[in-house]
């Protein structure tokens, strides 16, 4: 298993069963050794939880952060003024254990909607999930169990660079978007850094990492009311990483690759998926075409449901690139699918290709699958990922009855 | 079964099986004793079909019809230069046959896309269908028989009103969204009448009616290459409607609820769908808003899964308006559903109501489901339909292999 959130130095964490859901860790905590710089994109639902509207304030206030707490099997969203109350009741009683200001601690939930929170359990639990803080691949397990819903598997990454000389780490931790009766969860997302880095370039640098990562995602199309990703960085590596300076490129690309890491393990794990695909636009006019393009392919429930049949279906990848609004010239398409199989050539500059039936069947019974479309309109390209929507998805979102 | 499009004086139409399908008929047309005014809307894909920019063209030039040919089974889609030279035969057989300009016939295609249309065949039926054409209830089944694809009933719909102290008639006919293997086809709505409308006026309506019906109706947010809506106005009952003349609003009244009448009959024939959605947003601040919050409840995959499953999940319906890019305050947003079994409240003005579960059950059950959504940001207001994402979806989708 990869390192999570405790690999950069000053980090601590730990998960903790609270009672909230059934029986698995309902609560996690990430702690600081000294104040961290810090920065997060919050869901653009219009419907937002009470943690998120509390992120967004801290956020917009600026100060330095100490302390993570999220609980899991209740998103405290939708839960009118006592879910407020609730959300204060949590960073107060985080503030009290850890000695460290009200304003300094981020809270996230994940879980139903509409149910008020079991506050009580987890107040009890706070001190108790303070006292197993650790740094180990121990404790980044245990947190980010501690954040999971339906997910099936823990989705973690570290990358460690060395910068002027030293070492720099980046741990993260995610959980999917899955969906537990009888609403919507989340999609987290948590990066830390021992690199000193100054917020604004943190805010620039996540607003670039999402827009090629998460931004480029699809399950389902549905955006939830606690979507939260946040990145720490507290400096105890002693490399400050600055716009431009020596490091910076190599910080840059680590950072990006971590979130993109993350935001792959999610698709992977999207409701029902039995299969990864990548769709790579190349040759668009303009990046946000090709970016319009390759999200429109994995976002279509028509291109969706042909990679759970296993269809070599180029019809439906050029429909959805058609509908995406970007503008291409048809005659001018090729599209490929590839794995590790083989590659077939499915349509050349707009003239579909008869292919080989029984190697594509073999192409696409892998669980990874790329589509690589091929435009000539320019330069820019862009990458997306998603995943095949089959019967099961059908069957959790839709049979799933308390 | 209701009359259709030969129901308006002067039209006549029929349907023939040439050979491009299996069995069933596969080739219509629509004749009309008098030139028609006319107007219509293509798809908004970037890549159309070879019948699709045949008819954006004849649109421009903006001269009268006295024809419409239409063959299901194959959609001439991404078919490059042979498409073109298959549909200016198509164009030229009819005009010879029925003995009128090649600029007065609109064609339509639609069914599988990227393979050659079998054009010996349609040729040879051409003059075979032209033969048949008549006008009653039976030439109305032929003729919406054979623009049929996956369709599992026959749409069509027709109103008499009078007008001016005569009888104006509507009639129409539709396919809806079902697919073929390997690819998209097509929704195709055309509706007659036998009132005299200029071309400008007939546009003008033709699009607000859109808004109101095609363009509210989801099945799985996919836009093919060939879809088409069209009306004809070929003056034979000897009323003229102008803009705010005598018997204009009865008129209009009458176009909104044929073409709505239409788009219902499609999304209910969705595939593997089982229950019609019916999504009510009123008391928004604009109609946009309005609009935009309905059309993303019926679109989301897991407000659609959960009809599937018979979940009154209120969480996601507010998700999915969260996310539809209209603001509202979720504090001010009450949710009912109901069919014929009755009414349930699910949340009044953001707070969610424990509701009988019973009866929640009973209601759900019904194939026909009503949404009402009210918040209280103005008087606007907007109907959205959609359809339940079911195992059959799936598997009509994912599963058919040639």
């Amino acid at each position: 298993m990869s390192r999570g959130i405790t690999a950069p130095k000053g980090f601590q964490a730990a998960g903790f069963y609270s009672g909230v859901k059934r029986k698995r860790k309902d609560l996690a905590m990430m702690v600081s050794k000294s104040p961290m710089n810090w920065a997060a994109l919050f869901t653009t639902n219009v419907v937002k939880a009470a943690p998120v509207i509390w992120g967004e304030s801290l956020l917009k206030a600026g100060s330095p952060l100490q302390a993570l707490v999220i609980n899991s099997g209740n998103a405290n969203a939708c839960t009118g003024e006592q879910g407020d109350l609730d959300l204060k009741k949590m960073v107060e009683q985080t503030a009290m254990v850890l000695s460290i200001p009200e304003t300094s601690v981020l809270v996230a939930s994940t879980g139903v909607i509409g149910v008020p929170l079991p506050i009580e359990k987890i107040l009890a639990g706070i001190p108790q999930v303070a006292n197993l803080l650790d740094a180990s691949q121990d404790a980044d397990d245990a947190v980010t169990q501690g954040i999971m819903t339906t997910d099936t598997f823990l989705k973690q990454a570290s990358i460690t660079i060395e910068i002027q000389g030293k070492e720099v780490t980046m741990g993260g931790m995610a959980k999917g978007s899955g969906m537990i009766h009888p609403n919507m969860a989340t999609m987290l997302a948590f990066v830390t850094t021992d690199a000193k880095v100054e917020t604004a370039l943190l805010q620039e640098l996540l607003k670039e990492a999402s827009d090629d990562s998460y931004h480029m995602i699809s399950v389902d199309g549905d955006t939830s009311t606690n979507d939260t990703v946040a990145v720490f960085a507290n400096g105890e590596s002693g490399v400050a990483i600055t716009k431009g300076g020596e490091g910076y490129q190599e910080f840059k690309d680590a950072f990006f690759k971590i979130h993109q890491t993350l935001a792959i393990a999610i698709v992977s794990d999207g409701e029902g998926a039995g299969k990864l695909i990548e769709v790579q636009v190349v040759g668009a006019a303009t990046k946000e075409a090709a970016k319009r393009m390759a999200r429109s392919i994995v976002s279509s429930s028509l291109v969706k449901t042909a990679f759970f049949g296993e269809d070599a279906n180029w019809g439906r990848i050029l429909c959805a690139m058609g509908y995406s609004g970007a503008d291409f010239n048809p005659k001018e398409v090729s599209i490929q699918i590839q794995s590790e199989q083989g590659l077939i050539d499915l349509m050349k500059q707009g003239v579909p290709i008869v292919f080989d039936e029984g190697l594509a069947a073999k192409i696409l019974a892998e669980e990874k699958l790329q589509v690589l479309v091929t435009i000539q309109d320019g330069i820019e390209q862009a990458t997306a990922w998603g995943c095949d929507l089959s019967y099961e998805y059908v069957k959790i979102n839709g049979e799933y009855r308390t």
